[in-house]
Formats: C-alpha cells, structure tokens, sequence
C-alpha cells in the first residue's frame, strides 16, 4: 500500500466525490480478506452468506437513517439514476395516464423526456427561463396525473428544493446529489431513488427506497429488470447487485450513523455552505449564480466579476490543494461541491485562497 | 491493512468469483491513491483527465485481447447482462421483425423471456428436454430473423458452445462466463457482451463489444440509456459510468495480457478442466452431469454416484481449504468454476481430495 503521498487534496469534486477516509482504508482492507474470510469482497458469490449480510445491512442503514416507514423497500440497481428515469415512468404511469414533473436542470430534464418516451408528460414547473438558477414554487400539480417527479438538488446550477413540494399525488424524487444530506419525511413520497456516487458511496449502485404499496400498479407488462416490484420481491437479487458499490455503500452509511446521522450531516452541511456563502457575498470579486433562497448546500455555484482573472485565481487555489471547483461547462465559473465527507477545513482553505486572492487583487 | 489470515482458499466460485491476486493488491492501493494523484479512484470524476485514460485503456484492451476489428466499439454499462437481455431485443430487433434463440439454460431462458417481451421470439434450438445438459447442434438460423442470439457458456449447467454456430443474419453473443478464455473471431459477431464477474473483473460492470455497422437500424425511438448506439457515441460516458468495476477490469485484463492474452489462458483452461475431467471420468464414485463433447472448461459440473456420501466429501474439501463448489440448486452436486485467475495448483488440491476420497470410501 502506497503512503507517500503527502499532497494533501481537498477534493471538492461534483461525484463521482469524496468518501469518508476510514471507508476508503476499511474498503481497501475488504479488497484483499473481507472480514478474516481469506477472500476479497468482489471474489465471493452474491449469493454468500458474507454478502448476504452485507446487502442486508445496506437496505436496513438506508431506511434507518431517513428514519422510512418499516414497510418500505430498498433495492440497489446498476445503470445509474439515469436508468431510473426511463424506470420511473414504466413502473408509476398507466398506459394512457399522464406523469408531472419539475423541470429545475440537466438531470431533471433528461428524467423529462425518458418520461416523454413512455406517455405523457407534463412539465409543470420550470426555471429553465433564467438558466436554471431558481427552484420554482407555488406550481399547481395535476389532479389526474400519476405521479409527481422533482430532483431535490440540482448540481450543475447549485439550486436545492428547501421545502418539497405538497402533492396529493404519488411523490417521486431524484435525490441522487443530497440525499442523506439532511432529514426527509420518507412516508410522503412513493419513491426516492438516486445515484450512489455523491453521499452514499462509488458510482455503480442506484438506490431506490419505495413505499410497496405503490408498486405493480400500472397495469403494464414489464421487463423484469426494469420491474422494481420483481427487484423488491427478489430483495435486490434478482441478478447479481453491484457488489462492491453496495458493500462500499454500506460503510459509508456506517459512518454517517456513526456521526450522528443525517442530522448531523445536515447540520455540518449548514455549516459549511454558510461559511463559503458568506464569503462570496462578502467579496465583491465573486458573485453567485442562483436565487439567494434556493442555493444548495452541497453545490454552492460562482462566478469572478472580472472573468479575466480566473486564470490567476486558479492557479492560487490549486497551489492549496484544492481540487474540482471548475464550473460545469453549461453554467462556467465554479462550483464548490461540498458533500457529507468534505470536511469544513477543506472549505475553510478554499474561503483563506479566496480572501488572500481578493486582498491582493481586489 | 489485515495481513494476518493465512488460510489458503481454493475459490471455485462461480461468479463473483476469483481474481488476480495482483490485481486485488493494485485494486486495494488505488481505494487509497490512485497512481499518486492524493485521491482515491472512487472519489475522482469520471470526467477527470486520469480516469479517462482508465476508461480508455479498458476499452482498448478488450479490442486488443479479442482481437477485434479497429472499427468494433466497447462501451461498459451497469445493470449486468440481465440488463443486456432487455437491451439486445431493443437495439437489433426491428419493429415487426423477429428474433431467433438457443435456449441452453438459465441465462439464456432469460434472454428468451425479455426478447418476448420486445417481439417476435423463435427458439430454434434448445437443451431444455434433458435439463440442458447438452448443447444443440444441427439446428437452422432462419434467414429473415433479424438476428441470433446464444450463450457462449452455461454457468449453472456446465455447457459451453466449442464451435460457434455459422449464421446468415447478425451473430449476438452473451459471453459472460467464457469471454477471455479462448480466442474468438470478434468480426462474426455483431454484438459480443457479457457481466464482468467472471473472467473480466468484478460485479457492477457489463461490457458490449459491437460492430458500429449493426446499431442503430432498427428504426426505434429508444430511451438514450438503452440505446447502445448513444453510448458508443458518448464513448461510455453518456451517463456516470461504474468507475471501479471498469477500473478493476482493465486491471484484470491487463493481467491476462501480461500473462500471454487468451491463447494463453486458453491453455491453462484446458489444462485445468482436463486435470478435473479426467478425474471425475476415472472415479466410479463421480459422474459428469452433461454431454462428454459440451463440457464447459469454466464449470465442471458433475454428482456423486451415492448421494449419501455427499457430506463426507463435503467435509473433507472444506478441510482443504476449497471453497465455492456447491452446484446451483437447479443441477444439484457440484460445480467447480475455474475461472481464468484460478491456478491449476487449486485445481490439483481438490482432485487429491477426490483421489483421497474415493480411496477411503470407494
């Protein structure tokens, strides 16, 4: 095992993200002997009693740290949550019926027309008029329709729902980007699902927490693998899982447990963004990019107001570490993704660099 | 990092299944560093300049290895190759056309089942009459088919096809348990695909090895995350992909290119599976369970001749340290996967326990 690097990088990446470094050490171990069994991790069947207990135990961490009701299901699938987006509508619109949806960014609209291609589709918010970077409200959501679809967070704009919107029909939300970020009242929604690769683990596994009673309702006839009543049933067997990206899943939610649960993550996330949001409008070299009431905590989006001097400010806080705050090529400027496992040192020497920076160019 | 087990395991498992211990070692490393960035290659975008060289290099070892022609593109996608069952009918089967099958076990029943689902679905050969303990010869291809699709390797039943069946219309193959095991003519395939977790690398990664001519002519409008096409033209990146799983495969792939590619591991397979055969063949008290010519060098599956004997020749492999050789409940008996990173110095452990044992007890 390689120690010598000394670097010391502050990974602000948008995700694939930071871990926590005791999952990174533990998962390390469980490559070579996972738990004194002699084998690694990836090298025994799914279908072990080890893994078993590892699947198990990742199911049963999702739902207690978003304290979900108990008769809800876990399932870990590969594909992304872009496949989630074309399983969304497969398994929530009846043939002929109609889905709504919140239009808030790049993901929100590919989720949008994966739903387009199985029925109709209504988009009945969206701040695509200003770029994205405001998190709509006060929309009326159809009666009639099967369900409504919105992503919690939005990390290329670094917008964030602050409040989820009430719905008297079945509530579906993409929360790929904050998800165990801060406590959600899970009973309110028929399904939460998102990519692992921001809070919860490596790329490669997508959760989906359902309310069962919502499930097997449409009537259609459906793949099976696309089927997340045949993948509950089957208790997330159905095919082999991603077996490491759910074992590596599984630490991480350890860990947040035991931090204090998402709670605490939520209050360290406060702490953090509060602490670089405050710099940015503190200095009139930096500007935010979205509406002050809907920034995200974990994807605080900036601009330089001279352009002109990025060049110099990159070079600054790269010589600190600091890693990954290029902005997505669709907004520019930065953007300072601050997950669960960032630490508020890592922010506190990105919030030095800019001060330093604005104090001799400002 | 534990070092402390000292347990010899003989892995038979038959997927997940062994590695390279180098590549378990290389693998565990880059969880802490990768390659001296300061990072973890689990917490790095997928963008990042250094894994998308990984991603590069994956792509381009499965070409190199196969022997592919220049023009084949490789794309790895989450979902496993139950995934790939549902993708294959919707990317080559035209609206109104058809499909042909051979049914020759579990795997390729599913593939059957999902490409029903699609359209048309003709099984022109299968091995269901005799438990699928053979593979069909002899069998025709109709010529309007649009394509035809079979199972290299039968995993649960210890089949495998050794001449590939010659075919008018385009040749679609799920290699997941054989691939990299034998040299193959890529260019008579139009697709080639297959899970990771046999010879490849871990789960979590699928691998679609595809003549570009053949995408795209069906005239569907598929969802872009089922659209192999779109993949190939995003390069494998058009959503996140599974990073460690196709990092740990390049690895492995890079391991069996250092150890001579697949002529040579088709010469250790042989070896081994002829190690194991011959003992099963020259042992009253064990039984091959499928036809002599259709012998998989990946599963030997075979039974006791006295079922009552079982959990005393259970015992006694236990004791030695092999692990994995259960057979799947549908076969019964057992089954002893040799994978590709599976020394023939395992191989050799468990036929002295049978030697042994049928000494004892014959």
């Amino acid at each position: 095992m390689s120690t010598t690097t000394q670097v010391k990088i502050h990974n602000f990446s948008a995700g694939p993200c930071i871990l926590p470094q005791e999952v990174l050490r533990k998962a390390a171990e469980s490559m070579i002997d996972y738990d004194g069994t002699g084998l690694s991790i990836i090298e025994m069947s799914h279908r072990s009693k080890p893994f078993e207990a590892v699947m198990a135990k990742a199911q049963s961490l999702v739902k207690e740290l978003l304290g979900a009701p108990d008769n809800y299901q876990v399932v870990f699938l590969g594909g992304g949550a872009s496949l989630g987006f074309h399983i969304v509508p497969l398994n929530y619109m009846k043939p002929g019926g109609k889905a709504a949806y919140a239009n808030t960014g790049e993901w929100a609209g590919r989720a949008v027309k994966e739903s387009k291609l199985v029925g109709e589709t209504v988009v009945v918010a969206s701040s695509e008029d200003k770029n994205f970077n405001y998190i709509p409200k006060g929309f009326d959501i159809p009666a009639d329709a099967d369900y409504f679809h919105f992503t919690s967070n939005n990390t290329i704009f670094g917008t964030q729902f602050k409040q989820f919107p009430k719905s008297a029909v079945p509530l579906i939300c993409d929360m790929s980007s904050d998800i165990f970020s801060r406590p959600v009242n899970v009973a309110d929604f028929a399904l939460i699902y998102g990519g692992a690769q921001k809070n919860m683990g490596p790329a490669g596994a997508t959760v989906y927490l359902m309310d069962p009673d919502q499930l097997g309702k449409t009537g259609r006839k459906l793949s099976p693998v696309l089927d997340l009543k045949n993948h509950a049933s089957k208790d997330s067997m159905y095919n082999t899982p991603p077996v490491y990206a759910v074992y590596v899943s599984m630490l991480t939610m350890q860990w947040m447990k035991d931090q204090g649960g998402v709670v605490e993550m939520e209050r360290r996330n406060a702490a953090k963004s509060k602490l670089l949001y405050d710099t940015i409008d503190r200095l009139p070299m930096f500007k935010g990019t979205t509406a002050i009431e809907d920034r995200s905590v974990m994807n605080p989006t900036f601009v330089m107001t001279d352009a002109a001097m990025e060049a110099a400010f990159d070079a600054q806080w790269k010589a600190a570490g600091v890693s990954g705050i290029r902005g997505h090529r669709s907004v520019g400027g930065y953007r300072a993704s601050m997950y669960n496992a960032l630490p508020i040192e890592s922010v506190q020497v990105l919030v030095d660099v800019m001060e330093d920076f604005a104090k001799k160019n400002g």
